[in-house]
């Protein structure tokens, strides 16, 4: 049974809907669960809750808590019991095969780079990001663990994304396509010339530069991008989906005949809920670690925790990281 | 009355919708056209129309046209008769008062700071997105005019931005804020915490770091970015606004009650449609050249070709370049 740690203490409505989030994982899926945090308010939060298997769920205690505004670095170095250190110890000791956190992501991510370390061929860690497109999903990394990286890693992305989309979301020989302002390779900066070259030398099927238009449209499986450009764009769909969803409501409930269209409707409407949700979605693997690393939006609710266990196990099972330490060599002697 | 000097060849409608553009601006707006484009194919389609002023359009004869996808720097120097070229000389000439095109916005971009040169205190031309959030519109500067930006440019954004939010959409010291991956002062590339110590020390009302999500909740009136991740943002908007309308008419016309809803709701979702539709908001302004140069959308309809000669003849009348270059001017000396 794949073994989880948790860090109850992560996210904005830590540690209930954590909790919630967990027990409803391991009611559904065959995982087992290791609850990061303070003892005796797990215990306390685990007792509410009705009637779940016992045996599953394992407290590891950790008194301290890395809040979402600390500095990641400092934090990791300082607060040694907290959540965070603890739960992805739990992975270096072989104790747990995944870790996710919905807390301050920079301080997983540095902690996971520290403790855990990286996978033979890749020099800095991505966070991937799975998005709902016109006919599929789009993967994108990075989604904000490196905002300030060499065109080499842009590479590594690339493959780390494709071994991925390959292995997790089942699509062989995924098409790559690289962030940029236009199609045409001479666009961007010095800096997105030479990651495309390097990804168009590459083995991943490198389809060229892509726009911002080409994440929803499905035009492209893996889009490959800086880590600040990829958070921006990650907050900004978030928002704007959020903001199209309020102008809607507004319209529809403005009236007596929006309303009863609205009413007619309704599981229509919940569908397409559903579809642009991103606690469909769950968490995000950092990719580039060795362990499984998913990190959690600050906002999760307990399906999103849920299903974040749920790609932590996917990820376990089918051997993610030997994919990508296997193509990473192949990379390596071919340049 | 406003002479506006328009791209005809410019867009991917060219000329058709760019002639219905004009000739709704000019029956709704008090303007005069310079129509720059092969005056015979003009003057064809012209004749095509119904019944409007003449004596408020003028042909002007540009017989070449910088394509979409050409190298704009060199599609300046090459195509002298281009209709971008040619459109730009007019304002230079003083023919003129603005120029718009919905052509190939680094050709449009490189033509107007070459030939009308650049405000006093001002390095770079900045394109400004003016976009509908929760509770008003949010402005972008830059969307892509500089995609390699130093700090002092987005110093120089956040002054025009402020400017063009201030005597164009009426609110007195709108908030600046910079588009960061978090709102820490701490948060960002080097690059980014040197631009923000400048807005920092400036006269325009910064409020700090903002987030992608902030682009659309309305909490930040003038957002100011590099135009790398100010161009992927706004083709990321415009991608996931489609998106999400193509997966809500999916849902509703799955079903006889989603359809009835549908047509119940109608208006509803005409007055939607509306608040999210892109051409409400017509062209964006190149702010920073000395003249008003408005860019359009190479997508655009007849709509937003009327929308940003409107946005032209307001930028005119307010004097948007007196006031910039007033702000720049208490900027260098407080530097």
């Amino acid at each position: 049974m794949v073994k989880v740690a948790v860090d109850a203490m992560g996210g904005d409505y830590a540690p209930k809907v954590v909790i919630e989030g967990v027990i409803e994982a391991i009611r559904r899926f065959d995982v087992f669960v290791y609850l990061v945090g303070p003892s005796d308010l797990l215990k306390a939060e685990l007792a509410k809750r009705k009637k779940f298997d016992h045996s599953r769920v394992e407290i590891v205690h950790a008194d301290e808590i890395v809040e979402m505004c600390e500095p990641p670095a400092a934090a990791i170095r300082k607060k040694r019991n907290s959540s965070i250190n603890i739960g992805i110890s739990l992975c270096k000791e072989g104790k747990a095969d995944a870790f996710f956190s919905a807390g301050n992501t920079g301080a997983a991510v540095c902690g996971a780079t520290l403790k855990l370390g990286l996978l033979e061929g890749i020099e800095r860690p991505g966070i991937a990001i799975v998005l709902p497109n016109l006919v599929g999903v789009s993967l994108i990394i990075d989604a904000g663990a490196n905002i300030d990286p060499k065109p080499m890693h842009l590479l590594q992305y690339g493959l780390m994304g494709s071994a991925y989309y390959e292995q997790i979301l089942g699509k062989a020989k995924p098409s790559v396509g690289l962030l940029n302002v236009g199609e045409e390779e001479s666009k961007g900066t010095e800096f997105m010339k030479e990651a495309y070259q390097l990804l168009e030398q590459s083995s991943v099927n490198f389809i060229g530069n892509v726009e911002g238009k080409d994440i929803f449209s499905g035009n492209c499986d893996v889009i490959v991008c800086d880590g600040f450009v990829g958070n921006v764009t990650l907050k900004v769909s978030e928002s704007i989906s959020e903001t199209i969803a309020y102008f809607l409501r507004k319209e529809l409930l403005s009236s007596i005949w929006g309303k009863l269209g609205y009413l007619l409707a309704r599981p229509c409407f919940k569908r397409f809920k559903k579809q642009i949700d991103y606690s469909e979605y769950g968490g995000a693997p950092l990719l580039g670690v060795d362990g499984v690393v998913i990190i959690g939006h600050g906002r999760s609710n307990a399906k999103a925790v849920m299903n974040a266990i749920r790609f932590a196990k996917e990820e376990v099972e089918r051997h993610i990281n030997e994919s990508i330490t296997e193509q990473a060599k192949k990379l390596l002697v071919k340049a």
